[in-house]
Parts: C-alpha cells; sequence; structure tokens
C-alpha cells in the first residue's frame, strides 16, 4: 500500500483511509502488508445491552488512559452508540472533544441491515489501528448476539456492562454475555436494585468455572458522574497484568489467531464457491426443485461440494 | 429413520426423540428423510428484546389458534422463555396447561453457550415439527443478533414486540430488528410511552421500503390481559392470506431454500477442511509462527484453501 509509513506513524487521514479501504474490500492486500506490524495494541471490548452506558463508560475510561500518553483506538459497533451518531432520540453525549484529541482516533462500524460479517470486518478494522500504533483499542458492542461474542474473542480484557433494575441484566446473563466477561460493570449503580443486582451476579459467577489466579471482580459506576470509574481502570490494568504474567496472554492470543485463521480459510472456500462452483442459473434450478420437495437439499449440498473440491483446476 | 410413520402422525415421544437426534447430530440421514414431508407448516417468528412479553404472547397466539383445531409447534429459543425454564428470578408463567395439550408441541433449545450453529439447529428442529404436521411453528427468538436474523429468514411473518419507556425499543429498532418485522406489536401497552412509541414507529417504517401491497401493521397489545390478541392473531392470518395471494408465499420460501442449501454446503466444505485438511499439529505450528509474525495469516490461509481444493480424492 502507498503510506504505508504514514499509517504506521498514526496519521489520522491515512488511518481513516485504510480503515474504509478495508471495510469495503477495495484493497485485499492491505491486511497482508500491515499484519507484521500488529501485535503491539491491547484489546478492550466493551459490551452489554442497549441503554446500559458503555458509551459512557468508554468515555470516563479513555479519559483516564489519556493521562497515561498513551494512543487510544475506539470502535463502536453499537449502532446505538453516540460514537456511531447517538440514539435516534435519545440524548447525544458530545464526544467531540475526544475525538479531536490528538491521540484518540475514533471509528464507528456501520452495522445496519450488514450482520453478516461485520464481526470480521471489526477486527480487521481494529488491525488497521493495531498496525497504527495504537496502545489500546476499545471496542463497543451491543447485545448477546454472535457478533459480540466473535468480537469479545479477540479481546484481551472483555468489560460486561449491566444495569440495576429491569430483568434485562438476568437475561442478558443467561443468554451467554457473562461467559465471555472479564469484568463485571453494574452502571447506574445508584439505581434500586443494584445490590440484588450484585448479589445475583455473585452467585452466577460462582457457578462458573474460575480461571486459575483471576477472580471475576463485579464492579459498581455511575458513569455520567465519573464514579467508579478510577476502580474500573485499575482493573482493567490489573487483568493486563495478570495476562501478562507467566505468558498467559500469549496461550489467549495464539487461540485467538487459531480462530481468525479458521476464518479466513472459510471465507475464501465460501468466495470459490459463489465465483466458480454454483452458478446462479444451476442454484435457480436446484432451488426450484427442492422447492417442489423433488429433490433433497441435503443430497444436492454434498453433490456440490464434491464438486467443488475435484475443481482444481479452477481455484486460484 | 425407525419411526417415521409415527412421526408423520404426530406422535409426541417421537417427535421429541427425532428432534433429539437431529439436534445431536446422531443420525445425519433424518433430515434427508422427512425432508419430502414438509414444506406444509406455516412459519410465525416472534422476537424482540427481553422482557417484551414475546412468550405471553405466543401463549395467547397459540389459544386463539387451537380453537381452529390446528395443530401447532412452539419452539423458544430465547433462553428467558417460561418455555424454555423461565426467567432465573422473574414470574414464572405457567406454560403446562399448553404443554399437555394434544396438539401443541412445545420445544426449547439450549442456546447458553452453544451460539454458533444454533440457528441453523432450530430450522433443522422446525423442519421436525413441520413433517409432523403442524399447521403452525412460532418460534420465539431474543435480542438483536445474527442468530435471530437468521431465524427470522426463514418465517413466513415474522412479529417484533417491543415495549414503551427505556430506550431498549428504539435502540433494538436501529440495531436492525425492524428490517425484520412484518408485523410490529407495541406490548405492555398501558405503559407510559406507548403513543410516543406508535409515532416513532410509524415514522421508521415510512423510511422503510414498502413491500407491494402490504402495509406494515402496527399493534397495541396487553398481553397478560389477552388485550389486543385478537386483532394480532387476524393481523397475522391476513399477512399469510396476502403472502399466499399471486404465489408470493412461493417466491419468498425459495429465496429461504436457497439461503439453506448454501448454508448446507458452506458446513459441509467446513467439515470436510476439519477432518482431512488441516491437521491439528499443523494448524498449531502455523499459528505460532503467525503469532510471532513470522507468516502471515492472509498469506497461509490462501495455501491452505488451494491444498483442500486439490485433494480432491481425500473427500468422501
Amino acid at each position: 500500500m502507498k503510506n504505508l509509513q504514514k499509517l504506521l506513524n498514526a496519521d489520522k487521514i491515512t488511518i481513516a483511509r485504510t480503515i474504509t479501504a478495508v471495510e469495503n474490500g477495495t484493497d485485499t492486500k492491505i491486511l497482508e502488508e500491515i499484519f507484521s506490524h500488529t501485535g503491539t495494541a491491547y484489546y478492550i471490548g466493551i459490551t452489554g445491552p442497549p441503554g446500559s452506558g458503555k458509551s459512557t463508560l468508554v468515555n470516563a475510561i479513555v479519559k483516564k488512559l489519556l493521562k497515561d500518553d498513551r494512543k487510544i483506538g475506539i470502535i463502536a459497533v453499537d449502532p446505538t452508540s453516540p460514537f456511531s451518531g447517538g440514539a435516534l432520540l435519545g440524548d447525544r453525549i458530545r464526544m467531540t472533544d475526544l475525538a479531536l484529541h490528538e491521540n484518540v482516533f475514533i471509528r464507528s462500524m456501520a452495522s445496519r441491515g450488514s450482520l453478516g460479517g461485520l464481526a470480521k470486518k471489526t477486527k480487521d478494522v481494529a488491525l488497521v489501528l493495531d498496525a497504527a500504533g495504537m496502545d489500546f483499542i476499545l471496542i463497543e458492542t451491543v447485545g448477546v448476539g454472535q457478533v459480540e461474542l466473535d468480537i469479545a474473542q479477540v479481546c484481551d480484557t472483555t468489560i460486561v456492562t449491566l444495569v440495576p433494575e429491569s430483568g434485562d441484566s438476568i437475561q442478558a446473563m443467561k443468554a451467554g454475555l457473562l461467559e465471555v466477561a472479564d469484568v463485571v460493570v453494574i452502571n447506574k449503580s445508584d439505581r434500586e436494585g443494584s445490590d440484588i443486582l450484585m448479589i445475583e451476579l455473585k452467585f452466577a459467577f460462582e457457578l462458573r468455572e474460575q480461571k486459575v489466579g483471576w477472580h471475576y471482580p463485579i464492579l459498581k459506576t455511575i458513569a455520567t458522574e465519573h464514579t467508579g470509574v478510577k476502580e474500573l481502570v485499575s482493573t482493567i490494568k490489573s487483568h493486563k497484568k495478570y495476562l501478562e504474567k507467566d505468558g498467559r496472554i500469549d496461550i489467549e492470543r495464539k487461540e485467538k489467531m487459531a480462530l481468525i485463521l479458521n476464518e479466513l480459510i472459510e471465507e475464501k472456500i465460501k468466495s470459490h464457491l459463489k465465483k466458480y462452483v454454483i452458478n446462479e442459473d444451476r442454484l435457480e434450478e436446484l432451488v426450484n426443485k427442492a422447492y417442489l420437495r423433488k429433490i433433497n437439499p441435503y443430497n444436492i449440498a454434498d453433490k456440490i461440494t464434491k464438486k467443488a473440491l475435484e475443481e482444481k483446476k479452477s481455484y486460484e
């Protein structure tokens, strides 16, 4: 790529353009080229139900981290995040000051209508920020779906935010969110029900298999007033130290690398299939027959796969 | 399979066992065998944020449909659904009467920790219920993730439930939920904010591309009191009629068949890769090298894919 040096020097315009190219898939060589420059950033995931104050927390965490003179990348995959343009009708937190800070780069991911491939693209965008020398990359995601779990897989520290009241927290919890959490934050903890939620969470974590040497912290915050944010940032740092001790971070990151490699292979095969094997007209014919129950899609899939794997000449 | 006739006769024990076999993947031939007997059920998806009263609505809808002497299958993919064992601490709606009804079959899907493949498994389970002669299959899902969108793709009518108050509804909306909705329900509509939500939703649907001949209905319900349920059921029936008119349902179902066929092919290739191409030891070696930035996963993926597609003899 042109401007590789500029990217490595964290030139904001170059970062933005590189991300756009990566998102659009217009230059597939970029990731190959920048890869050797990645691996130095520390990835922090912040996930939780809508309205749990993730963006406000991200804002507060970043402001603390900036005091250590760190470079910080923020990726908002949460469509409700003010970083992504804010709530449709709700209050909009002003992020302008953060976006203008010379050591901060903010990018929001268009998730509307493009959930497929979103997790992969987010990881690619994070790689660009990693190559650009960010010390920390914060990725904000919403919900309890596969995308969040996929993204949590590449994060070193994953923070799950919940709020008291409404059954949402417990329900999100049951839906698998807690399974990816390294740290849990009860935000808006001045609301009624915060103590009960704390008890429920402690109970839930007792049932969960413990990592050796890591006692899952559950913190109370009121992000809008910056209450508890100092403790949260020092907990993130403790988790980082814990991972770095005895090479745990290497083991975890290698596991993540294996996932990425598998995904890449699957993606390549899919695109090969689309290009060469499953001709649109032929597919339509098969679909019509399957719809009429004249043929069986389970057999057909087998035959097409066989064909795909035998046509070696067509792979390039 | 043994007992195919019993399955086709909707024998409850046979249905339950067949579903278990399909879920566990112990008998991969089942789906092939039952496929020709599917295609008669009408699929209804009910999705929405946690706490929006989906299960209560399902309960109420089913009771109405039963009056027409229909056979009904219910699949609860929502881990917070009372059909799946209820909320961890919340009130539990008694579903026992429904489960014991001779024309109702209820199955909950274990979603905890198994989000990968959940959508596919849900569709497989629905096929079993379809073959068993269910007239309607109701699939209850929670959240705004890929799983819900995948499942919505196989549903003929998708109902999205929202509740007034809390910003959740608008946020869920923005996260892509409305894009799969054929019908929107404002449940708990006696709560404050229900009129505002109605206005917001109408506005959102004005922005959305309209289907020819279908004006997206937005209904108010109070499911616990059965208020608005009659209107909801007749709206579902109107949507069914709309789809059946001029063969729209055929077009939509063929599109869904194409998606299923594509998924099947991808799955087969993945399992081939795991079995024959990506040897565990070799993968570990590659991952180690990639982690040390000695090799590039983007190149490696390419090489492995090439190998996969050239080893034709190994495919069976």
